[in-house]
């Protein structure tokens, strides 16, 4: 086997290769030869195969989520382990596996909870850039690297924590799973785990993109009768419609807001509205356009930190719930290597996945595209 | 029957009687003589035999939830069918009835959709304080009187739109199940309905009132481990250790914010919080009281109006969820003449409903105590 050889010569060793590094924000990354440090007890290093961006990257590089720079960014990867360190049992060197921006430890209060996902081990939330010993394994120019959500996917080796890592079916295509590491889980568990979408429900998803993509999915595959797809992307909305958008709305081509024509379209608003842009402005669009009475509102978008939503909780009363959810509500190591096999057994619409604009960064070829 | 002998006599006329009006903010009811118009079509003309009064009469008093005034207030009683207009068929003069703060109309969207209990018939929550024909069945001193909430029971007949009104058990004790038209449904109902409060969970209630003490109810027959009470009113917290409440908490007795005293209490946050005082800071309190990745915090008490809750919507992306109720969630003349039925059979514990301190103001005897 490939992966074996390659293991035996870089075991224990510092492995030099190229990352994208993010040095700085508002600038673009910059491709750079790192030093990747073995993993420590409980760690694992893999050889990163494929990897997507998503709009969290985005936010990074904008500003409006800050994280430890520099950073080498990167949270959905798939790949094979290298080398693993002491005491870690549930990956071996020559695995496939996802990289999962939300761990699961199986042992914390939110692990042991049954409707908990938030690991209290992560770091996506207010990150730090740092292993949980507070260190890095990353280096550059003589410098320390941040990783992001002790993931790190825009580099030919990482090294993460056993609980961030999911073993995968040893068939699965690494060029292309790599989605179902952050942003279809995300945007599929929206839909089917946080909104508990309804049959012959009517469903709004506010923007497009990757995440988005996935809501429309899961909608769909619950059985919703309508899906209302808003995007200022006239390339994305024209795409949706493909996947099972029903509706398509550019705000930009309204001069009400947008939450009123949403509710004229529907009477008197829709059942559930899906949040995946990240922003102030069309949270309250989103929840402004589900219905008063048993309107669901789920956000997924990450909003500019310390942002403030201006809640009316005498409009709430009427009966609306107001929801958010990290990676779809999904215990990341238990259930996302069972979306895998969904996809495998063409239970997950491959073709909708692949057509999406999540840009599939194949490392080797992709840094150039960068 | 006694009530076929009083219908005789007044079918058709306007009755004379006596009821407390609400002239203006800020000042106590007076008992005054009104007329009282026969019902129209579709209207049902009621003798009030018990009426409670709950936070919301409170909060129309003190000028925070503003109603047009003059008005007659009460929105939850119980009584018997005076006469009934043309068309009205749910119900027949000697009817046992409650009167219903929220209508279910049976026709409306809300109605119709299995979630929906916000009729688009009410008048609670923006109120105009007028029958659905602009008009009003209440004079007293040459002036027209609002209702309130189409309700009005804080006198000896009111007049009501079918819709409004449930008919009950002949058996049930009127003088005991006016808690059921409001007060206890809407607790009940945010602990069983809205929330789905575990087994084995740990609960927080803001706030001992009339309502909170069905939220209390409600936790403990969902089976929660822990119910811990947050109150001002030394007194309310006595009394609600023999409800079920496991843990008292006087928010004045706390130098740090009572949510981060609940943090501490539950290590990380409670699974249910409950608020059902009806400000912004306890709303914040409560929110802030739940767990980040699986914490639901449901609202029951009414801010004032236009007051907004800061909320940061990062935080509720770990997973919390932030919901409103109306009436415990429950389509009100399906389902609130079973929760008398429940009370009937003593499902429904019926000595802490007694003992807790709502008064039952018996209107006949009753009006001097106001
Ligand atoms: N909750 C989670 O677990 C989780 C996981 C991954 C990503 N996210 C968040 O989800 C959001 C979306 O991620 P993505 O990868 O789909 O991003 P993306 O950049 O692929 O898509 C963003 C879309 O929003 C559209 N858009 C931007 N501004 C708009 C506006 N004002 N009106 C309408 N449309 C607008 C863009 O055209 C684009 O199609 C981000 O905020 C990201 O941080 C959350
Ligand atoms: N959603 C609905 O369908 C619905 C129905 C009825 C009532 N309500 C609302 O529920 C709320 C409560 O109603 P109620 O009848 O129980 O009221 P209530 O007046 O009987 O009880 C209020 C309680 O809050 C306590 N309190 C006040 N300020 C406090 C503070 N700062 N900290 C801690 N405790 C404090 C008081 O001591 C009292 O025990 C009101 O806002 C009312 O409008 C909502
Ligand atoms: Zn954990
Ligand atoms: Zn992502
Ligand atoms: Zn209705
Ligand atoms: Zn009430």
């Amino acid at each position: 086997m490939k992966q074996a050889k390659f293991s035996m010569e870089t075991v224990g060793k510092v492995i030099t290769c190229r990352a994208a590094i993010a040095w700085t924000i508002n600038a673009p990354l910059c491709i750079e030869e790192v030093g990747v440090d073995p993993p420590k007890a409980g760690e694992v290093r893999i050889k990163v195969i494929s990897s997507g961006i998503c709009g969290s990257e985005n936010h990074i590089l904008d500003g409006t989520f800050p994280v430890p720079l520099p950073a080498i960014l990167g949270h959905k990867g798939a790949g094979v382990v290298e080398s693993i360190g002491e005491g870690v049992s549930s990956v071996k060197p020559g695995d496939k596996v996802l990289t999962l921006p939300i761990p699961q430890c199986r042992k914390c209060d939110s692990c042991l909870h049954a409707k908990g996902n938030c690991c209290l081990k992560e770091d996506a939330i207010s990150p730090v850039g740092l292993m949980l010993d507070g260190t890095t394994r990353f280096t550059c120019r003589g410098r320390k690297v941040h990783n992001l959500f002790r993931t790190s996917t825009l580099t030919e080796y990482t090294v993460m924590h056993e609980i961030s890592v999911a073993k995968i079916d040893d068939a699965a295509p690494l060029e292309k799973v790599c989605v179902l590491a952050c942003g279809f889980p995300t945007g599929y568990g929206a839909a089917v785990n946080t909104a508990q979408v309804t049959p012959g429900s009517t469903c709004v998803v506010f923007g497009l993109g990757g995440v988005r993509s996935a809501v429309v999915l899961g909608c769909r595959a619950a059985g919703a009768a309508r899906i209302i797809g808003i995007d200022i992307n006239e390339g994305k909305l024209a795409r949706a419609k493909a996947l099972g958008v029903t509706d398509c709305l550019n705000p930009q081509n309204f001069t009400k807001p947008i939450q009123q024509v949403v509710v004229e379209m529907t009477g008197l608003g829709a059942d559930f509205t899906f949040e995946a842009i990240g922003t102030i402005e069309m949270t309250v669009a989103a929840l402004e356009s589900c219905n008063l009475s048993y309107g669901v509102c789920v956000i997924l978008g990450v909003s500019p930190v310390k942002s403030h939503l201006p809640l009316d909780p005498l409009k709430l009363v009427s009966g609306q719930t107001l929801k958010g959810c990290l990676l779809g509500e999904y215990k990341s190591r238990d259930q996302i290597p069972l979306l895998v096999d969904d996809y495998m057994k063409k239970k997950i619409d491959a073709e909708s996945l692949i057509t999406h604009n999540l840009p599939f960064v194949k490392i080797n070829e992709g840094f150039e595209l960068l």
